[in-house]
């Protein structure tokens, strides 16, 4: 009801409880019954919050109504075995008895900033062109502010709970022709129907726009966790990795990766290579940056013999390595860095550039951290398709630098620019977006711009 | 001249350059030569820091007056090719002939809080338990600086270089009998001499303390970084991870993995087994974090009925998981958590149990950290040998809580209790800590705590 209230949610809407009827809640009537709702307007969504034992009844008196849609957040039904299961099938013989949808039960629900429907407190209400489906309640929250700091916003958010009529594949169906969405981000634990339908309509979707999957519960103990969490069967994620390779699907481990994925696909271009240039200033770290990239899939070629000597006429060998990775030592300068950007953005078998400056650096060398960034956004051209990646990892911040932090952050992402807090964390985003793109172009489809 | 200043060495300290000769830097006197340098008190140490090609004549001239070590910081040898390995040929020879011998060429030299000598500025100058061997300057930096907000101090650091005469081996050696050195960590590229020797020492060592060794050039890209790096041939990694299983040396795959690896060897007990119990507030977060640990070789194993059957009595069973991972829900508080605790603490199974607490949760729930978090260590008896790990990642901290945070992690930190960023990197440590005490107990000798 508060949230409702919070968002300005446009349309009416009715609590009912009999224990308050004609009272007040938020400044609403309070009706005893669903049968006693006016009738004057036809009501979209009944939302569910009693016990379980008494929800089928619910359902049949919101289908009686007319109601279409019922999202049940309740939870006591299949997570705790044969009793909640017996429940379930009641809930969805009253369903299907009374032509009503069923959203759950055992979840949070929606979320549509565009609709202003939330499932929670303070979530933004900006909309944007990432789907989330969900079969946690906590991911789809924890997600739902994980946006922000991830610089992106949603179009929808769905908590699925349970699934026992509206599932995974209703949503992605959805979603695949939403024009406001155009990243589709899950996370799974189990399939409710046959996998065929699922993987045909998973290859109808990632034609038009990346789908992104979390499968949650992949190995023993894992499965045992889902059981308890939504009464599902977790499928074997060999099948799972199995079902990505033939229908697009980019999957990821956990939500670190689906949020660093998203913001992939949605900022860079799918890049044509796996050829990858490093930048950085010391020998150590390019041999650790190397050595990243390399273990997750990306290439590290030496640049061209042209591209080495004109690097070599305005930084010298000594402290240097200027064949890739490249380290200038002392001559690492956002000038030296910028000349060398543009000489790489020429060579054909780069696709991303790989960059360690950080806060700290534009701060202590008096730098105008806006300028520089867009200057090394700039060194590529227009029609090159590469992209430049950051490594910076912020998380022993000092509250000093906290500030400089997030500005480094903000720039960045709006010069086109993802700063990862690990070479792993790049190199899994990029092989993965790679993957995808060498996907479409075998099955012969175009390769869009996201 | 100016760390020596800043860290108050306590020995007499002769600038040498005939350019400023009877000048003063410093406030010290400037020699012309070695070999007018007084002969007073026998020198330790001679610093190099001139270009390449004079090197040998001044390791000629400091032999001659007697200095026993050289440590050259300047840089253009092997790891600019042919040209420069005749010049450390040459060097060698010197230093052969002269009785000196040489760290380096191409590195940062040395770190000594006791001994109060220093690579850089800024240094601490406590004295910690950890020593680190590394063939990266620019690693040796990062990690003396790393320390700091990872909670441990060195003994010393080494930064080796092209290791033309002093190696990874000999400093091995001195570090296996050093009373100061409790955990011994080194960043490596490649070995200078045959590995017979240093398997053997390593056996040797790694019955005394831990070894936890980062090989840096892995793959084929990673092997040229290295060349171009310390002009070594990077070993292959498959070899190294031979001969870690036959030493019981601890292999880390990055510099964050290091610094991670050395906070576990410090202050956890070695786990009789791999049994995990993980408690946390949903079945989202449940079912990640069991997949992180079993896809890092932690086991999540259902607790015995008996402890699910204690827990039952304060946790209801709706939209809880009792078995493992547990999750309580809305009633997951801390003094539930620590009723748990204690059941978990008698389970013979689990030697790790993982919480995701997390600084703003003690924050919103007013209560006292310090006291919580101590309370949760106690729940762990004196002779049960588990460890308590806490998973929370700070990457986007605000400004605003900033303070919190780092509260969070000293007072953890001084109850025994590691914050890792995700359940992945403990599940490693904690996997690698078990590795290395399934080692010793493998060859018969007694399981230290470190």
């Amino acid at each position: 009801m508060e949230t409702f209230k919070e968002y300005e949610y446009p349309g009416p809407i009715y609590p009912v409880n009999p224990k308050y009827e004609g009272e007040e809640i938020q400044g609403l009537k309070v009706y005893g019954s669903i049968s006693s709702l006016p009738d004057d307007l036809p009501i979209d969504l009944g939302i569910i919050a009693v016990p379980a034992k008494t929800t089928p009844q619910i359902v049949e008196e919101l289908g009686q109504k007319g109601v279409l849609f019922a999202h049940i957040f309740s939870s006591g039904y299949s997570e705790l075995g044969e009793g909640g299961k017996l429940l379930e099938q009641q809930l969805l013989e009253k369903a299907k008895k009374n032509h009503i949808r069923i959203l759950g039960p055992n979840c949070m629900g929606i979320y549509n900033p565009k609709g202003r429907i939330g499932f929670t407190h303070r979530l933004p209400l900006v909309s944007g062109p990432v789907a989330f489906v969900s079969q946690s309640g906590g991911n789809a929250h924890r997600h739902a502010f994980a946006g922000i700091v991830n610089g992106y916003n949603f179009s929808k958010i769905i908590s699925l709970g349970n699934q026992i009529d509206l599932d995974l594949v209703d949503f992605l169906n959805y979603f695949r022709s939403d024009p406001d969405t155009k990243v589709i981000s899950m996370y799974v634990e189990n399939l409710k129907r046959g996998g065929n339908e699922f993987v045909q309509l998973l290859k109808e979707t990632t034609k038009e726009k990346p789908v992104i999957i979390w499968k949650g519960g992949k190995l023993e103990a894992g499965h045992n966790a889902v059981q308890s969490h939504t009464g599902g069967l977790a499928g074997n994620i060999k099948l799972w990795k199995s079902m990505a390779r033939q229908t697009g699907v980019i999957l990821v481990n956990n939500f670190k990766e689906l949020t660093e994925m998203i913001k992939t696909c949605l900022i860079y271009n799918i890049p044509k290579n796996l050829g990858t240039a490093i930048i950085t200033g010391g020998g150590g770290p390019a041999v650790e940056l190397t050595d990243e990239c390399e273990a997750y899939g990306l290439k590290v070629p030496r640049i061209t013999v042209k591209a080495q000597k004109m690097i070599n006429e305005f930084i010298p060998e000594v402290n240097s390595n200027l064949s890739n990775p490249l380290e200038f030592g002392a001559n690492g300068g956002h000038v030296n860095m910028i000349k060398v950007m543009k000489i790489l953005d020429k060579e054909p078998h780069i696709s991303s550039i790989m960059i360690t400056n950080n806060p700290e650096w534009y701060s202590s060398a008096k730098l105008n951290m806006e300028e520089v960034v867009k200057s090394f956004a700039n060194t590529i051209s227009p029609d090159s398709n590469k992209n430049i990646i950051s490594i910076y990892n912020s998380s022993r911040a000092r509250k000093e630098t906290i500030d400089l932090i997030h500005e480094f952050y903000s720039k960045t992402r709006e010069n086109g620019i993802i700063v990862y807090d690990s070479a792993e964390a790049a190199a899994k985003c990029i092989y993965r977006l790679w993957s995808y793109g060498n996907y479409l172009k075998n099955r012969g489809d175009k390769i869009k711009t996201i």
